[in-house]
Parts: C-alpha cells; sequence; structure tokens
C-alpha cells in the first residue's frame, strides 16, 4: 500500500500540464447583472471539463467533492462507502483560470483599483471591495468543478505572492501551483487586484495570468471559452463579421489570417473594447493568444458549453481541425 | 499629492504588529449545526475590531468595504463621494486568524485529511471538500469584518505556501502576508488543510499558524476570543471550575498559575479535549499560548462579544489588569 502510494506520487511528479483553460468572464457570469452566475453554462463547463480530464477512466457514477450546504439545495453528506470502493481516477493535469465577469468590474471600476494609488481611501476600499467579490466568484467555481468529481482548489493570484510593477508582471509564484498539480490537483485561479510596487495596485487579468502560465508550464494546449464562436475579422455583432479559423503566429510575434481567405488587401482583424472591461477585451485576448503561440503551445478560442468546447478541450485540434468545428486555432508557424 | 502617498507608504512600512486575533470557531459559529455562523457574535466581533484597530481616528460613519450583493441584504453600492471626502483612517496593524467550527471539520474527520495519502480517493475528496468549507467562512468573515469599514484581505494558508512535514510546520511564508500588512490591510488567515513532505497533506490549525506568526511578527499582544471566559482549571461544565486569571510563563516553557491561588497541593490543570474537534481542543490551545508567552508577547484568552474582550483587545491589559475583568492572562516571567 506504501510502495503503491509512493509509485503513484512519483508518476505524477514528472507528468507535464495537458492543458490550461480560460473560463471568459462573460461566459460563466451574465455580464449585465451585478453578481451573476450563468449557471446553465457553468454546468455545462464543469461536465465537459471532466470529460476532457478524466477520458481514460471515466466512470459513469460522479461523486461530489462539495460536501458543503447549498442553499436550498439537497443533503451533501457524501457516503463515505462510495470513495473507499473507487479507484483513483487518472485524470489528465489541467490549470483552470476564470475572468470576473460581473463579478469584481463594478467594484474595480467604480474605485479605479487598476489605476493603484492606496492613499486614497476609495481605492483602498475598492482594493478589498474587489476581492471579495471576485473571490465570490472563485469559490462558486471551485464548488461547481468539484461537484462533477474534479479535484479543485481556488488559489487567489493575490495569496500566491503575484505582484506587479507599474502593471507588468514582477512577480509570478508558481511554486504552489505546481505542488498542487503534482499532488493531484487542479489549481483555479482567477483575474484578481494585486499589489503593485510602483503604483501600490491594479488588476492583473486572467489572460495575462494564462500567458505566464503557459510561458513557464508549457501545456500542450490553452482553451480560451468564451461567449462567442471565436475571433472576427469584425465586431461579431456586425452581420458581415467573418469568424477566423487559423491565425498563424510567427517568431516575431506578427500574426496573419490562413483561413478563410480574406477579401481585399487588408488581413487586419478590427478589435473593440468593451468599456466596461477594465482589462482590455478582444484586444488584450489575441495578443497574450498570440505570445502563447509564439511558443509552440496551441491556443483555441471557441464558445463555451457547445459541442465545439467539447472537441477543443479533448485535444483533438492538435492534429486536425474538422469540417464542422466552429472556433480560432492560433498556432506557430515556422 | 504623490509625496504625501510616498510619505504615507515609507512611514507604513516599519510599523509592528500591535495584534494577532484568533476568532475562535466555538465562537463564531453555531459549532452543533453545519456550517452555520454565529451573525450576532460575528457582527459583535468584527464592530469590537473596528475599535481597537482604529482608536485613534474613529468617525461615527461605518463606510463598508464589502460591496457585494448579499442574499435578501439591501443595496451595496458604495457612495464614492463619502470615501473621497474621507482621510484614510490611522488604522493599527491587525493580523486575523479564524478556526474552522461548523465549517471543515465535518469534511476533515469524516475523511481523515489530518492522517494524510492521498491516494486514497476518500483522503483527496475530503481534502477538496474541507478547503471549500474553510475558504466558505474565510469569505464570510472578510465581507463582515470589511462592513465594519477594515481593509480585510483573505489569505489561505494553502496558498500563501504554507506546509508541514509529518504535521510540523515545513514552510511558513510570511511575504505576502508582510505585504499586505505594510500596504495597509488587515490579513484575514485560517485553519486549512495543506500538503504535508511526509503525509501527502494534512490539517493546520488556527492556533498553530497564530504560535509561528507571533514568533515571527512579535506583535504586542495575542488575543484569543473563545465561547468560554477563559481556561479554567477543568471542564468549564464542572460547576465547581475555576477561571484562572493568570498563567506565567517561564524560560523553558514550564507554565504554573499565579491567580487565583489554587487549594491543594496540584496546580496542574485539567484539559479536555473534545471528540470532533480534529485539531485538538484546550490542550493545544494552552500549550500554544505558552510557546506564544515565553517569546515575551502577552496572551490574552477572552470570551468574544463582551466588554472583557473590549478591554483585551484595547491592550490596556499590558499595564493592569482590572479588578472587574474576567479572562485569562498569559505571560512570560524571567
Amino acid at each position: 500500500m506504501e510502495l503503491e502510494h509512493n509509485r503513484q506520487q512519483a508518476s505524477k511528479t514528472n507528468k507535464p500540464v495537458r492543458c490550461i483553460v480560460k473560463l471568459g468572464g462573460a461566459a460563466i457570469t451574465c455580464k449585465n447583472e451585478l453578481e451573476k452566475i450563468n449557471e446553465d453554462n457553468l454546468l455545462s463547463v464543469c461536465s465537459q471539463l471532466r470529460t476532457a480530464m478524466m477520458s481514460g477512466s471515466l466512470s459513469d457514477k460522479v461523486l461530489s467533492l462539495d460536501w458543503s450546504k447549498r442553499p436550498g439545495g439537497s443533503d451533501t453528506a457524501p457516503v463515505v462507502e462510495d470513495f473507499t470502493s473507487q479507484l483513483v481516477p487518472e485524470c489528465d493535469n489541467f490549470v483552470v483560470v476564470h475572468g470576473a465577469g460581473s463579478f469584481g468590474h463594478f467594484q474595480a471600476s467604480k474605485s479605479g483599483v487598476h489605476k493603484g494609488g492606496l492613499s486614497q481611501p476609495l481605492v483602498k476600499a475598492g482594493f478589498v471591495a474587489t476581492r471579495i467579490s471576485v473571490t465570490s466568484l472563485n469559490l462558486e467555481i471551485v464548488r461547481a468543478l468539484a461537484r462533477e468529481g474534479i479535484p479543485s482548489i481556488g488559489m487567489s493570484p493575490f495569496s500566491c505572492g503575484w505582484s506587479t510593477c507599474d502593471r507588468k508582471m514582477d512577480s509570478a509564484d508558481l511554486t504552489m501551483i505546481t505542488k498542487a498539480i503534482n499532488s493531484g490537483f487542479v489549481p483555479v485561479l482567477h483575474g484578481d487586484a494585486v499589489l503593485d510596487a510602483s503604483l501600490d495596485c491594479t488588476i492583473l487579468s486572467g489572460d495575462v495570468i494564462i500567458s505566464h502560465l503557459a510561458a513557464r508550464m508549457k501545456p500542450e494546449f490553452v482553451v480560451f471559452l468564451t461567449d462567442v464562436l471565436g475571433v472576427y475579422d469584425r465586431p461579431p455583432s456586425d452581420p458581415n463579421a467573418v469568424l477566423l479559423r487559423e491565425i498563424a503566429v510567427r517568431e516575431d510575434g506578427s500574426w496573419s489570417v490562413m483561413t478563410p481567405v480574406l477579401q481585399g488587401t487588408s488581413k487586419e482583424v478590427e478589435i473593440t473594447v468593451a468599456a466596461h472591461d477594465t482589462t482590455g477585451g478582444m484586444a488584450t485576448k489575441i495578443s497574450e493568444a498570440a505570445m502563447i503561440a509564439r511558443q509552440g503551445v496551441d491556443v483555441y478560442i471557441v464558445k463555451a458549453a457547445t459541442s465545439h468546447s467539447v472537441t477543443a478541450l479533448s485535444g483533438r485540434l492538435k492534429d486536425d481541425i474538422p469540417e464542422g468545428w466552429r472556433g480560432t486555432v492560433i498556432r506557430f508557424v515556422r
């Protein structure tokens, strides 16, 4: 038993990270209603993640790892025997990072936390209020994942020791995140209010976190789950918007659209930044995605809770992009 | 403005920690009902903490720093003008650590997380379930403190990088906690499930966390807020139980009761450990308190939400123990 246990530990330690998933704020919350989770989407996302992570040893019976009370919910007491008769499921190493959506943005923009200045009472108050809001969302996502049997562990970038200097990443401590992964857990990070050596404080977006994690962990692929099908050549609300299927990123970080072949001379993609989004919208997303792809890590941008996200999370897009698949693949070309 | 800001930052950096407060699980939760907070006690504790921390610049108007929705609660939108017209209140450096009470204990004891062994599905599940439960409580306490205008920041020991080896403290990283304090925040830690280098995992109690924080931070005093008046010579349920007022701790860690003078030859204090308490009850508390006092830091054990806790939190007991005060003082004698 002891030996078996040691063997399992040893084999775990060197297992690389298969996938880093971003749960976009717009996909898992109702963006126009303060602090409201999109329960249907979140449930579907968690179920798809379960399938993707545990593909090798998926049992029919989902054993919830959330044994806490839920408002108006049913009995949460676990049946001990269910666990003792179960083998530890083989589980690919995933890391989850989520955005804020309708959590945190209100508090951050009202107080200007991203601009810094903790000597101002409003900014200091906003820092506390923002962290309360984003950690509330984090807890709900950790619980939703745990109810699908995923061994999720909430980890705030602030507490993990992540900080910035003049809004650029200053310290991104991966020690505890790596230890959690090596112990068989799925770390769940989030966009957070952090300390900034030059400005006192700022907002660290989930996209920037993903970019740093990907650079250090070199996962097989990164998936962005959003509320639209992928990246378009103009705002998706425009009826003439065309979904970009493949974007190629070169060594110098420049990128161009491979398919579809766009009409006209310009291959530039129009990007819009939503006014309420304190951390930059699609602009940040594409440039961060290009930075990730530049390091040889495939990036898939796809609509959450669809058959397309199932395909993306499975990793099958590395070999072949099926005809019917809808989404955007961003990858490195030499 | 910029200069003023820098000056404030500089002066903050060297300010020592005035007090570390333990919010006992039994004092802030209803210990016999799963995951139920003792709202009245928690409100009173937070209000007393506000008075103790901001004694120098207490304004009548409490500005809540919790701008999140509450179930069935009223509007949470802050009035920006209230903050911009306010000076940053002078605030003594406090650190808050809370126990689990009816949060976490059920999940931990059902699964045996404290005994380790993450290769067992039940233990791994219990680790996730325990962290969900204790971080839920942490969030509620951070919010309750923030509603009293205290700039509270939730920090999980697990995420901060605290871990054990064979249940003894292995790594207690104070970097982010110190940075948070120097930025004017009040870190709120909690008893947590952590990784253990020898056992895979275990439970790190709030009392052990306090002991390590006190040894490194050397606060002026430590206050344990509990659900009884202090330490008794036998279980407090015994009608003949006598409240111990002063316990002296010597260089070698041994301790004896100074007042009241106990009848009989034995000065030994009977201690009981509640069966449901996975981290050890009064036994752990006294020995941890003695370890803290041995380093010259006064320890006050007092009933939460009473006039006695107001006195203890004010720090006045350092000079004089008033006649009518009820509680236990544990201090170093040469």
